[in-house]
């Protein structure tokens, strides 16, 4: 093996495995070869097309974002600090209304997406509106991404008529099936609440049919509770177990609200869930039981959700907030190891999404998501525990280097694969566009 | 005035005052003489020994650190996620006992020093041991502190016979006051279980004689309500008050488990308080009813606490923290605007700790207490609201120059004042000494 030669090696780091026995390897030898970990050793450097020192850095796989709604970005600090419905209304909606297009969702993702790849991130599970772009958006950078495309009882801004989303949709998984596991198709039925049973139904059946990921809002506000059963009389999980579309093939995001039966359901059901902290606390929506759901096995991951509830997309700031929010809701400082946080940002993430056969680790034979994280700083030293230091101090822009399925995307801070400058001033004049007419919005 | 000479000049930012009125001001001109504010207009450029151009960023006054122990960088990450008696009792007492002395705090306090200059933190309220090493450290590297000298019912590192403690901040105090307003002393009571009444009260006459603050750490966690009204048949509180230490000199430290009355006795009498979300939320200890006491009118400002318990000094991230965990706590998300966290982190925490009338906005006669945030990021675009993006997107690695008492102690974020290389040096060999001790003390 080591007269091998590799495309990319990277050596001289710690490395944080994320395997099964969490085992660390200082020194580490990383070979790379047709976009694959060909090779995990120690103390050694082969021969190889590219070598990338990584001294003084932890090595470990790139973080997995489990939910977001990118194109957001052009959205962020527009309205904050308000009651949930009153921001959706009167703010997010109107302005999603009058400004969501083809070219705001192209230009919104790859802002996010240069963001994303700075802090560390390197696979996203999107949900949005014109998804055909963000897959675009994403194949074009290289980020690896499950892009959502997006279902509700209304017309949206990507299907003026609702009756031909069912179409669009089969179009769409046929269209990007080819390109997995880089860029994954998937369908995203909005929530039981603005999604009919007979939607949920037929969406979870297509998403069957083409052997895809099925997703939904779930739990996200005590209210929906209320909602769901007088219109059901029954509550969201049971509305949506009796409806026959929650299998290990479904996400469900947020699930602040869910009862211990909801959590055993989900366990031997197999189905996934997405945990927002920064978005849920920023909204005041709740705090999902994460904890006891972890207790009975459900396979939890981290999202940032979008832009404009967050207000970013560092999954490190949101590693920081899954640890300490439990710990102080339940007054227990043992919940949520930094291991486990780090695990859910990595592993966890990927087996949310399906993905963890290939990447959320760094084992020989899995895809090549990796970053670099600098701890030659200030606020990394001194150094005891590296998962405490990654939940509890670094943050995204400690990451110096991110490579995705073996292709360097970020390298020293510099992105290779997105034009900062020109993304930046695109989404600044949608901004001042945006900007105006919501003065004349809330000014009405 | 736009005819005179200015020893600094800060020209073509973004001023976000933080006077009284709240006063935004583009394209600002600040004019700095003497380690003072001596202008503050817009749209020119006047004569100036120095003049830094401020363009894209957003210009504010500099952030203040209402309570820290800041050689504990020492101990960042050495044990986590650990019950609080299990986490000082068998990690943080023994290893304090057996590494504290004043190279140590020395090493540590510069290091952390550094950290909180790179992160736009230009006041520090300290306490610790060998109190006069972070007062000299403080003064070489210009940063503003407030020194508090520590007090409890026990031989500590730097004062092993007890008796002599009063003597010995009797002495600290006088050598400091000449340092006022850069360096400023006080005095810290570790706490109302760890000091008697006669310390309590002994101690709050010093600060009285001295005209210094006086701070203690108060209801940090539920269980201190039971040791307090086990010895003494009341709460920690009505304690304090019987005392007589309570007034509007005194600074009451975390305060997650005050009652409604507790809140009404504080605002009746002027106390302060120092509110450390990311450490009470990691250590489990509580929340405290912040967006209560703001309503009755206490002085609130913010702290991060030991890097022990946080695990970073950064600022910015206790604002995000501070804006979301009252509005998930309280389920609404209308407490804790952005803008009462902005002024929780300047203007407030300078009337937390007496300083308000010279540092905590930008405006004439004021000290120049300056940092400037670089808005061109990825995460900071596009801009809307200024508020927002400080409290829930900026983090402190984009904060390009700190100017403190008319000083620049960073610029295009490099420190001037401290070898930073050196620091983390010192501080990686205390760290080494550490972990060899503390694998001995846990494998026991």
């Amino acid at each position: 093996m080591p007269s091998e030669n590799f495309d990319l090696v990277i050596a001289g780091g710690t490395l944080l495995t994320l395997s099964a026995d969490m085992k660390i390897i200082e020194d580490a030898t990383i070979g790379i070869r047709d976009g694959c970990i060909a090779l995990v050793d120690a103390g050694f450097r082969p021969r190889a097309a590219r070598t990338i020192d990584a001294t003084g850095c932890l090595v470990l796989p790139g973080l997995v974002n489990t939910h977001t709604h990118l194109p957001m970005v052009c959205f962020r600090g527009l309205a904050d600090d308000l009651p949930l419905m009153d921001w959706l209304q009167h703010h997010i909606f109107p302005m999603e209304a009058r400004f969501v297009d083809k070219e705001m969702v192209n230009d919104g993702a790859l802002l996010a997406m240069a963001e994303m790849i700075l802090s560390g991130t390197t696979t996203v599970c999107d949900g949005y509106f014109f998804e055909n772009q963000i897959a675009e958006a994403a194949l074009s950078c290289g980020l690896r991404a499950v892009v959502s495309q997006g279902f509700a009882d209304f017309a949206t801004p990507d299907n003026p008529r609702y009756e031909k989303m069912m179409a669009a949709a089969d179009r769409f998984a046929a269209r990007w099936l080819p390109h997995a596991p880089l860029i994954t198709p998937a369908f995203f039925c909005h929530s039981p609440y603005t999604c009919s049973p007979q939607t949920l139904v037929n969406v979870k059946a297509a998403a069957r049919g083409a052997g895809i990921l099925y997703l939904t809002h779930l739990l996200e506000n005590q209210s929906e509770i209320d909602t769901i059963e007088g219109r059901y009389g029954k509550k969201p999980v049971q509305h949506l177990y009796d409806l026959g579309v929650l299998d290990e093939r479904t996400i469900a995001v947020h699930c602040n609200w869910m009862s211990p039966d909801d959590i055993a359901l989900f366990a031997d059901l197999g189905v996934s869930v997405s945990h927002n902290p920064a978005s849920s606390m920023k909204l005041a929506a709740g705090i999902a039981p994460v904890p006891d759901m972890l207790a009975r096995g459900v396979a939890v991951g981290l999202g940032t959700d979008g832009s404009a509830s967050n207000n970013d997309l560092d999954l490190f700031q949101e590693m920081d907030l899954a640890a300490k929010i439990h710990k102080v809701t339940q007054l227990d400082p043992t919940v949520m190891s930094a291991e486990t946080v780090v695990r859910m940002a990595t592993i966890e993430g990927a087996r949310v999404l399906g993905l963890d056969a290939l990447i959320g680790s760094v084992e020989t034979g899995k895809r090549a998501d990796l970053i670099l994280v600098d701890m030659n700083q200030p606020h990394l030293t001194p150094l005891y525990n590296p998962y405490s230091h990654l939940v509890y101090a670094v943050r995204g822009a400690d990451v110096k280097t991110s490579i995705i399925d073996g292709r360097i995307v970020m390298e020293n801070r510099r992105l290779l694969t997105i034009d900062l400058a020109a993304a930046m001033e695109k989404v600044r004049a949608i901004g001042e566009r945006i900007a105006a007419e919501h003065h004349q919005v809330v000014s009405r």
